[in-house]
């Protein structure tokens, strides 16, 4: 392996060693059913990071992700730990531990090979693949706020007990080489010269540098850097992008955790936010013809502001009835007029945490138009006016969200924003 | 050991057999010089929560501190684990690193028997002590500064790279029995009726109830303890009041870290500058005739000045020369134009500071009088309507510092405050 390093006993699979191995599986050979002989292994590949694998046999099927010490993207150039299978797992177990139903189920670990076999999801599509074709998800927006209030609420110090929450910060402070590929590639790169970044050019060239030369924006990014690195509110998925979740239109399931740590909570709400904000500028490159895409369009803002308003209530309720946390002591509120300034302090904890939420969403907006990592939703636009148009205007929106967060007192405000933003027509570097 | 958990090998010292371990210990014989009969053992007993020797042989002294498996003010009812004395022993080690010369030199440390043996200290006392008496330690605030903004500076994200900040994190996480103490005793019980509390009675009830019943200050409060349960800035001291400081006119010396851990810079500048403040309003009952230590009082008070003052410059002064970190990266930052807006960013992260800082002094200000643990600067006043007139004195300050700290915009703001709060009679209860 190049000098990477990796344990005894481990190597990477191909699809022919992996149904031996998983022959050997018991949950796994008994779930796909028939022989070896009868199941088909596909590797996938559409992970930035890791192998991943479809199997299915006569019963049925698993989908199998095992970790490469290296970037898959990159190559070797680019070594990654394996211990990112470790993390995954740990937060998937927590994850299907607090909100049952909202993740595949794990059939089985191997932390020597890195791997973990999943229930295979089927028929649920990536969610930022659907959106492109205009599909709507009616169930999203209740099953993203459950699974977000749920996995933030109790593992924060609302809920835990502070040796509790302290064993989460011990358990994941080892996850420090996925922290530093998003403090890098969000929080830093973007805003600088480097190789890793690319834009739509030349139409892209003068956002880029308006962006690279703005003070404030990079002091703003810097502030939320800043807090990623130092706030361990609550366990966060870390990559919580449309990209992390597959959907039916019945159901939805949150994948790939392995980016998670004890962060602020506002990184995971602000990252569905801003995938959905970037899908609703995409739709100009998606439409066969100008406002066939409108109706479509309503439905993603609807859902930015459903997932806002969905994401509070769940998690004030969840704070009502289960505030067991060394945060906000029951004790001390515990008369009338305790309990009126106690909620009062509910909604300015929410409003800071709308606050975070905006920041963040931001700050992930940027990096998908300028940094190294782009979304499908933009790339597959292959007009560069029409890309680069939709891309002025997410990222003239990002801008103001990120260095003017306090005028935006409400999520109604950023979709007006966003509205307001879409009938905007930029002027493009030539 | 009733119950209570230690390893194998694990027994507390008496005098006695604690010279036979050290006969053993190369570094401690040589240093003591002469033979073990020639050793004086003293079981100073002066900790709350430790057995704490002073050994002097012909040559040379040390200090032994050994953890008990339980709190040894109150006994084996309040069970703490011997893992403090590896969190202090760690902490020492990573403090000499970062402030040389300004914490006693480790001799031996033994994990199984959770004991240090230390330099002694001589001719230092007690900083409290010596302020009870008002001695001026002309050396002091150069010292505590330079601990302060090196120690919390250079664990920093603006210091650090993020994984070796995590591995700090990670090191420091399971020292939650230690933090819980000061969660309980700081931030949540002076502000409700546990039979822990104790004040002056009746003199001081009205303001002991005034405290419970302000919703503001309970708020404020718990604010505190989350960013105290959920901030990990630096690695702060914990404990850094005037008990855990040995000086003499021209040495000073930071001890006892044993509550350190990744946490809020604020709490350790706070706590310095609380106990400052306490000392300053107890010297109404420390001198022989009114006006007495007026000088005193303006030592006091040009100290609290002096330590903010200091600190800010120092800590800025490491940050134009150390900014290795992966907070503020230099290259967003490396153009005329973002130099200044670097700089002015910098101001208004040690105004952020200055206002955590304020918080938790507070925070300890009140503890300090209506909590379990007192000061011996307010507790050696007998008298107990002057007492209650100090500490009276003190919480009116401490209440408008918690909750209006945004007012306060500079250290004299603090210190003007502290003396118009001094010439004020409060009506007491009878």
């Amino acid at each position: 392996m190049g000098g990477l390093e990796t344990p005894d006993g481990y190597h990477p699979h191909t699809s022919e060693s992996l149904k031996a191995y998983l022959a050997e599986v018991e949950n796994t050979a008994s779930r796909l059913g028939g022989r070896e002989a009868d199941w088909q292994v596909d590797e996938v590949g559409d992970g930035n990071l890791n192998l991943v694998f479809i199997v299915r046999g006569p019963s049925g099927g698993v989908a199998v992700k095992q970790a490469l010490p290296y970037v898959r993207l990159v190559g070797e150039s680019w070594p990654l730990p394996l211990s990112r299978a470790h993390f995954e797992h740990l937060a998937l177990t927590e994850e299907a531990r607090q909100a049952p139903g909202l993740v595949p189920q794990v059939i089985h670990y191997d932390e020597t090979l890195a791997l973990i076999v999943m229930e295979l999801l089927e028929p649920h599509i990536i969610m930022r693949q659907g959106m492109i074709k205009g599909i709507v998800y009616p169930g999203f927006t209740e099953a993203i706020t459950t699974f977000m209030a749920r996995t933030l609420f109790f593992t924060s110090d609302l809920a835990l007990a502070t040796a509790d929450k302290k064993a989460l910060i011990g358990a994941f402070a080892d996850n420090t080489a996925l922290c530093k590929i998003t403090e890098d590639l969000i929080f830093t790169e973007p805003y600088m010269i480097v190789e890793n970044n690319r834009w739509t050019a030349p139409q892209l060239d003068p956002y880029a540098a308006w962006i690279r030369e703005d003070g404030d924006l990079k002091v703003a990014i810097s502030r939320l850097k800043i807090k990623f690195m130092s706030e361990a509110q609550a366990l966060i998925h870390g990559d919580l992008h449309t990209g992390s979740i597959m959907v039916t239109e019945d159901d939805t399931k949150v994948i790939d955790p392995e980016f998670a740590f004890m962060g602020p909570m506002g990184f995971d709400v602000g990252a569905v936010i801003a995938n959905l904000l970037i899908n609703y500028f995409s739709q100009i490159g998606h439409e066969a013809a100008p406002g066939e895409r409108d109706a479509y369009r309503t439905w993603v803002l609807e859902t930015v502001e459903g997932v806002w308003t969905g994401f509070r209530l769940k998690f004030l309720a969840l704070w009502a009835e289960n505030a067991a946390g060394d945060g906000y002591p029951a004790p001390l509120f515990d008369d009338a007029h305790g309990a009126i300034r106690l909620a009062a302090e509910k909604e300015a904890y929410m409003d800071r945490l709308f606050q975070d939420t905006l920041g963040f969403a931001a700050a992930k907006m940027i990096r998908r138009i300028l940094g190294l990592a782009h979304n499908i939703d933009l790339e597959w636009i292959t007009d560069e006016t029409v890309r680069a148009t939709a891309e002025a205007r997410t990222l003239t929106l990002a801008r103001d969200l990120m260095v003017n967060t306090a005028d935006y007192r409400s999520i109604e405000a950023v979709t007006a924003a966003a509205r307001r933003q879409n009938a905007w027509v930029p002027e493009l570097g030539r």
